[in-house]
């Protein structure tokens, strides 16, 4: 690792676009039960045509649409019932000219039929006769075999995690198990001598527990991986280097929570340059700048900033991203976001990126200012609102786009 | 049940307003690695102050303020070095009139400073003496003992789902576990004598897969419950009656994925109503219009329609919300939504909801129409749009809200 690259200080852009570890995580093949938000190593094709039959869209009586050619209130068609085709049977009747037979909504269509004409606009005037007052066409009230999915026609794509609707059109055509890339495993160092766990009671002046892990560990399975608590380290290098080593070897992605002193940044830094490629050493975000970016042995490293509410910013903006694409994930979800008026201007320096902390109250956005050294600044927050790498700030009164929390 | 109730037709408004069976999940105590997203049963307030102690956000160096008055380049302040404080350590010297001890960001205030002076605006210009150029203000390059949050304050409101944020600062105040509502369990029946299971291999013609309940199942899941397959019931009411007051005893929510017939759909009513009180049939929403909302033995009960389309549908506008509120949910995590140019007019009636897929290709909205009957027209979509109940429409070039599907 050279001394260049040692300070090499990058945009969010940059580092979003360019720090890309190749190592994506092997496929495995899950029930539907446990697909929802994985993601497909790749599209499924549907085995057969959907729904696999003609079907009913209404309740009413399945003909031949040139059977009802003008007929109105005033002058109905008549049409022979034949029968009536039962849910989940295969029909036992065919329509031929001059007759119909009666169809509930989702029923198979039988042969010889075109249409279906809603009961709405018949009366049986006579047992065995279907008096018709409307016209219908050919194709109405029906939906063809292969309308929903044609055979070989795609279900769902792959990279993309699956959604609820999905579960649903796989279930359809019969694919009750999906190839999709394993959960990645990130696991989170917490390092620091002030650092101690959140199990324990009573504390030293000078001792913090351990926060930014359990917040970490939440962002990690919103973006669909399995968090790996490694523990707390102190501020030694040799101890950090052999628990990365470690970890290098089982996870997917490793997190390094790393103490708030120069000192243990600077151990961090170290560790890591011995294990790998040091890719940048400083983001151009506010807060967030002391973030490290590696990658070691093929799997990324994020060195996050000690102050909880900093690394929590940057994990949500260059971490939750980095373990998507780990899972082969090509189209993150989108995260809800709102609208609203900015209360006040926001100054920022143009190159880099400001993560704001704001409340929106009545679609008014209001910043919360506070030390990076204080959580309750986020939890205050009901989302942010990022001043772009270009600007040098924003307008109060200005109309934002607020990434709310949930 | 009287004739009246039960063909009472309401709006998604009144429903979402007025429909609120009383029970609630019990509560548990988990612990922090299992509480993303869980309800908390009530506030929770921290038991100590946080940070805890004055801690320093700076690299620098701890004094007395009133030392530094007028200090600048020219006519710099000269303080002793007393010492270092240790990250984690609790300060073994304390800070007098004309003296500094260094501290690292994160470490502890020593006694009698109030002020920390960033390393960058001094010089150690004689071994053991400090050069101060620049006054800083008493209270700067610090946070207060309970700045962060005082004892006795909250760390999180009682009703909202714990987001990451949560889960760190809990861990800062050393609560590891939390009560929390149980997760809902949610049990899914499908009705329908044309509907078998999604492992089917070979379908007759006029059978279909069960689409909507795996789909139901993550739209569960979304909320924060647990789906219970119930099975496959045929449409026969003595059947479903049974299942459904078996359900009952075990489940917090019961779903009804009805079969698309119109006797499927008077099936389920007919079981319902002879469990408990139907509180509308009918909801003015398009498509979902004909759906059940009943409450049996304290248990919300929804009848959804037939088609995989509508059921899903109205699951998400009006089933969703239950399942949150029977964990005690008030304040239900925002969706994730855009801003989007309608491509063309929509047509709706008055005092009806409607939802219409659609497409989001460069802030064009592009309806995605088709029969309820075909479930890609849910999953070829990327959100909904919803044409508000008194509207008559939307005109084409309006700008809409997207709900987004993730």
């Amino acid at each position: 690792m050279s001394g260049r690259e040692f300070f090499t200080a990058r945009t969010v852009a940059e580092a979003r676009a360019g720090f890309r570890p190749a190592n994506r995580t092997d496929i495995e093949t899950v029930p539907l039960a446990e697909a929802l938000r994985r993601v497909p190593a790749e599209a499924v094709s549907s085995p057969s045509a959907l729904p696999g039959f003609t079907r009913s869209t209404v309740d009413g009586f399945a003909l031949r649409a040139a059977d009802t050619f003008g007929a109105s209130d005033g002058l109905p068609s008549y049409l022979e019932l034949l029968g009536t085709v039962r849910m989940g049977a295969t029909p036992d009747v065919a329509v031929r000219p001059g007759s119909c037979v009666a169809v509930p909504t989702g029923a198979a269509l039988p042969d010889g039929a075109d249409a279906v004409v809603m009961v709405e606009y018949t009366a049986e005037t006579m047992p065995g006769t279907i008096e018709v007052t409307r016209p219908v066409a050919a194709g109405a009230g029906l939906v063809r075999a292969d309308e929903d999915v044609v055979a070989g026609g795609p279900l769902v794509p792959g990279g993309r995690p699956l959604r609820p609707a999905e579960l649903g059109l796989l279930a359809a055509a019969g694919v009750t198990s999906v190839p999709v890339h394993r959960r990645p495993r990130v696991a989170i160092v917490s390092t620091g001598d002030e650092v101690v766990p959140p199990d324990t009671a009573g504390l030293r002046p000078a001792q913090v527990r351990d926060a930014t892990a359990p917040a970490l560990a939440g962002l990690v399975a919103d973006a669909g991986g399995v968090p790996v608590y490694a523990g707390i380290v102190p501020d030694e290098r040799g101890a950090l280097e052999k628990t990365l080593a470690g970890l290098l070897d089982e996870a997917d992605v490793v997190v390094v929570s790393a103490g708030s002193s120069v000192g243990a940044r600077d151990e961090t830094t170290g560790a890591v340059s011995a294990l790998g490629t040091v890719w940048c050493h400083g983001l151009a975000i506010k807060p967030g700048k002391p973030t490290l970016l590696a990658e070691c042995r093929g799997v990324p490293v994020v060195g996050l900033p000690g102050n909880p509410l900093s690394a929590l910013v940057v994990f949500r903006l260059v971490g939750m991203p980095l373990v998507w694409s780990v899972a082969g994930c090509t189209s993150v979800p989108p995260e809800p976001s709102t609208r609203a008026r900015l209360s006040r201007n926001l100054a920022s320096a143009a190159g880099r990126l400001d993560v704001v902390q704001v409340r929106v109250r009545d679609g008014v956005a209001e910043p919360v200012f506070g030390p990076s050294a204080l959580l309750s600044v986020l939890t205050r927050a009901d989302g942010y609102v990022v001043v772009p790498e270009p600007a040098t700030g924003l307008d109060g009164g200005a109309d934002v786009e607020v990434i709310l929390y949930r």
